[in-house]
């Protein structure tokens, strides 16, 4: 447990043991299962799940059946352990996925976040991304996109749509430019809207951090600024609402 | 300093003095701006700043100029008092407004937010309202639209959108369907996509809750279900991206 404690707190300690800490019965229960699909690159390495609550000790032996190690421990305890507020009687500890640039299908939507820093922003995003099939999403700076609380936000996406953290702007527009992708950054007040602009199957999508927006080198080398509509004379929406709108427009041109 | 303390972490107390709280420096600046605005509805009763920070006190000089007071508090204990993480060194005192059936308009969007139970995605919703020029948002049980949470979420989008509380789905009916407006729900897997739905210029949205989705009892008399494609193979979106999406779907048919 107090292994588990470290995992939940520290980044540090994530990184270095390679793994992803997933919190909460039913966010874990998804998880279980899309590990026990075929071919999912989701493994659980171990799960600390109270024995005395039925539905908790369910989702354990459903990780158990995959080969993790199942730990018993009391919801109380995993309470305090955990970062999220309840645990819900269940902790997975899963692989962290290693995801790269080969990870990226040159097709379709990449979601590259400049500075995202809510956590709950960050994982909503990709909660997003997986929702339209986007084909990675990259983060420059910002929140830990496999922190438990990101986890939590984007319901596991992490571990399914290629999430990478790159280091410098020329990293992140390797990624984002792979495939031929033009850049299209998210700019209030540009002239073009999103329902105007040109957006090919193939695209990469930046937004910006919460406060100052996407920042001027990546706005510097965008082939194309587009505008979020806000006739109601808002200034901004919240960044991940910016950001499922464009990959929703993407998705719209191109599943119709 | 006492008052204030109650004011931002008890709703009764808010509610009995008719008050909401704006906590934070630049979300201050952007209400007193608004306050200021000619025809404006939003009224500063007080604003408690930090007169040692020079941004804060040109919020609170801005405020006094408009006939609230300034109590004069070091940002230290602002900190501990506001609900925010940090106060920024300016929070704000702002008549409560009375948002009633007269306010809502007979034409555009309402949204109706089912049980929607975190503040964060409340107030998103709120913020992408304002955005779009909703007619108003109505919440059925859920968070309260009026906490200092949902107040920094939705960038103060309460003061201006009408934003209804109601207590009964009869009363969330009655202003949903105001203006003869078709109730239209979001339901994961319904056999219409958003793009498809007859979304008319009057319409009423309802989001639902963060687990459980939109209640049976408001599926039951919903004109149309609508679904939002998820291709990606997620089971469903964050709340306030799905509001978001149906509340730009339908700005996107009627701006054009």
């Amino acid at each position: 447990v107090q292994a588990l404690r470290r995992l939940c707190r520290d980044a540090a300690a994530r990184r270095a043991d390679g793994v992803v800490v997933v919190e909460g019965r039913v966010l874990a229960a998804e998880v279980v299962e899309r590990a026990a699909q075929s071919g999912s690159t989701v493994r659980v390495q171990a799960v600390y799940a109270d024995p005395e609550r039925s539905e908790a000790a369910a989702v354990a032996r459903g990780a158990e059946a995959l080969g993790a190690s199942w730990y018993p421990v009391a919801s109380d305890v995993l309470d305090k352990v955990a970062d999220a507020v309840t645990s819900q009687g269940v902790v997975l500890v899963v692989d962290r996925p290693r995801w790269e640039l080969a990870s990226v299908r040159a097709d379709g939507l990449v979601l590259l976040a400049d500075e995202v820093s809510d956590p709950g922003n960050l994982g909503t995003l990709l909660r997003t991304a997986m929702a339209v099939g986007a084909a990675a999403v990259v983060t420059l700076g910002g929140s830990d996109p496999f922190s438990p609380k990101c986890v939590r936000a984007a319901r596991g996406a992490q571990l399914v749509v290629p999430t990478l953290e790159v280091a410098s702007e020329d990293e992140a527009l390797d990624v984002a430019r792979s495939g031929g992708r033009p850049l299209v950054v998210a700019a209030a007040g540009a002239s073009t809207s999103m329902w105007d602009a040109d957006l090919p199957g193939a695209v990469a999508v930046v937004v910006g951090n919460e406060a100052a927006g996407v920042r001027p080198a990546l706005r510097a080398v965008a082939d194309l600024e587009v505008d979020v509509p806000m006739p109601g004379g808002t200034e901004s929406l919240n960044a991940a609402v910016t950001g499922s709108l464009l990959a929703y427009e993407h998705l719209r041109r191109h599943s119709l």
